[in-house]
């Protein structure tokens, strides 16, 4: 029932095959000129024109002589999807801190930096001050190496605008309304890259994907554990947006008995009870070492999961109370979107070894049909920087739909 | 991130681009052979074998001429879909009814006829000679007016497997693991066409998502009104299936407190508060004639229907108290999936003029960005030949994806 992606006129026509082309060889691997136009059903001579314009572009390069399957003789040169020195940034802004990450075409990260920062207490124009120097780094470490900056998403929780650019509620960072590409535009000045604003749990996911979907998974979803809680699902190899972007805002649902205040302004909200500063006040009283704000968040965690390692009582009662918030939740998602992957990110991850047995325990006494395929619970492998690498590939994403952005001769 | 739908050889190519051609036709419309070689990227002289191969095969016509855009003199012949003859046929089976609904490739019904029965009560395969039955009056119908069916879909309510043709689960109709595409096939004999088997409440969604896209609608959640409760989701034009076809069971989520008993074997699961058990339950005591199982199930509702205009407060208040357990669960799936529309069917949609104000006014109190976009709650305008006619959407959407499989020639 999808509508066909149908150009609108020649040049479009051109980007669309360039498109289609650069795609197949990222998806489906390095082939010969012949076999691109047996599989696209595009004409052999456009074929040529097609990854000659490409070569030319430097996204994609000579590879190895591929045998033609099937062909007796005539080995055909294979063309791969090059692109090194074409990169793109994700950045992440978050209640503790904002990273930047560079990735280029071929998945290899360039660049990779974290910094601490009380976000709540900071305007946003202070916190785009620092994600501009933070990008800044990036690109010039891009540079050093002899590649470019195509692209830039600027990853934040909460409800985002994409289409604007604006950030439109995001309660954890305490920011309403606020324009915040037009904002990082002006600090990154002439020559500024492309902008791209999306939700850092639907980031998040789409870095899941990338990885998940090399085991042929199609359907996750990835749940963020920071101090918000946020959702991002991928259904049938599509990330779900939603009609105004808002999919997947599920941290405040009241999924579990609770009368916590919430940042929103409301009370008992799902991520009261399962967020990172519900697993503090589980753990530690006031005054104990892990509230305080002069440490790095990292640290005071690390030594909560000491604690944990070494059987405190305290702490270990703490996950499991986490544990058991967290799984109706997760039922509740694998009920309605049936995926073949929950991924848990975050500090769910990061102490999912005492979290895990129990989560799955339980999600597979509530959900609906447990063994029905689907609703396996996994632990994210790309710790702190998923946010930000699915920032990255995004930017990314825009040269894949339209090559000729990023080539000589344009559009 | 989505892949490229790649051929895998010449017929291969000749089948997508074919597709291609007539899925660009179905959904913008009559246009020349000049102007779908310019929009597809496709060379003039392939779109003119292909139109000649689709004019052949009777899936398109020579439109009126129409003047190339921008193009001095100079018309061109439209070519439009035309498959006035080409059918899909659409089988519901329900708790109290099985339907049959023929469609053709214009969208104009030839066949529809439902009848009522007790399906818990028979077993499935005395079921499925009454949809033999239908079935075959239909396809006598279409091949009467001149046609032919090229596609059955089986619409049952519960999990199914698709590829393999079983009911895995469907507890309202009492059917496990039931092989039912391969007993439907058995007693359609031989010219038995391509058979299909869904969800009820995806196929739903299918159909309104065809009528709601004319609106530019690319997210909706279609809530089914049964005696079970199911959910079809459509997110960004494309149907949300889940890993194993399981996605949008929210009928057995516990999502409202009681502890009525579910024809699932557990309790308190939300249709057993909002299906229609639960309206009948609610508006009348035993002994009422609306719970007689001798008089037909739309009889009986439009009873109720009748109480409810003339004020009677019993009905009122029934209809009241499945709108307040209605309005959680509606408001968990806009959170989640931040759809444009959520369309009530079945009773919901019957006694839609009861239900819908207090229903949008408890979710807009629920949800967390009520005014952020999306989530409007529309009535269903299909009544109950919505199922069967997605049924027969989606037997029709086989002959898009591959019109080769039925025309003359074949692949």
């Amino acid at each position: 029932m999808a509508r066909p992606a149908v150009a609108r006129d020649r040049s479009a026509s051109r980007r669309a095959n360039l498109s289609l082309v650069l795609r197949l060889l990222r998806d489906e691997g390095p082939r010969s000129r012949a076999r691109i136009a047996e599989e696209t059903g595009l004409p052999k001579a456009t074929v040529s024109h097609l990854t000659a314009e490409l070569l030319e572009g430097g996204l994609v390069r000579e590879g190895a002589a591929e045998r033609d399957r099937g062909a007796v003789g005539r080995p055909g040169q294979a063309v791969e999807v090059d692109g090194r020195q074409v990169h793109g940034l994700g950045a992440e802004v978050n209640v503790d801190y904002v990273s930047v990450l560079a990735l280029n075409l071929r998945g290899e990260v360039a660049f990779e930096h974290s910094v601490p920062l009380d976000v709540r207490a900071l305007t946003p124009g202070a916190v785009l001050d620092v994600v501009a120097r933070l990008a800044e780094q990036g690109t010039d470490a891009v540079r050093a190496g002899g590649g470019r900056v195509v692209g830039l998403t600027l990853a934040t929780p909460g409800a985002v605008d994409m289409a604007a650019g604006v950030v439109k509620y995001a309660s954890n960072i305490g920011w309403h309304e606020v324009r915040a590409l037009t904002e990082l535009r002006r600090r990154l000045g002439p020559g500024t890259p492309e902008l791209h604003l999306e939700n850092d749990a639907k980031l998040g996911a789409l870095a899941e994907y990338v990885l998940a979907s090399a085991d042929n998974v199609r359907d996750l979803v990835f749940v963020s554990g920071q101090t918000g809680v946020g959702v991002g699902i991928i259904a049938g190899g599509h990330l779900v947006r939603g009609t105004g972007g808002y999919a997947g805002e599920v941290g405040h649902l009241r999924l579990v008995p609770s009368d916590e205040p919430c940042a929103c302004g409301r009370r008992g909200c799902w991520e009261t009870t399962v967020g990172r500063d519900a697993l503090l006040r589980y753990a530690a009283d006031p005054g104990d070492p892990v509230f305080d704000p002069m440490t790095d968040l990292g640290q005071r965690l690390a030594v909560l999961r000491e604690r944990a390692g070494a059987g405190d009582p305290r702490t270990l009662a703490a996950l499991d109370r986490i544990a058991a918030h967290l799984a109706p939740g997760l039922a509740l998602l694998a009920d309605i979107l049936n995926p073949r992957l929950l991924v848990l990110g975050g500090h769910f991850a990061f102490f999912g070894e005492y979290l895990i047995e129990q989560v799955t325990r339980q999600v597979h006494e509530l959900t609906m049909a447990p063994d029905a395929g689907g609703g396996e619970i996994v632990l994210s492998q790309l710790g702190l920087t998923g946010t930000a690498r699915g920032a990255a590939l995004l930017a990314l994403d825009a040269v894949y739909q339209d090559p000729t952005a990023v080539m000589a001769g344009g559009a």
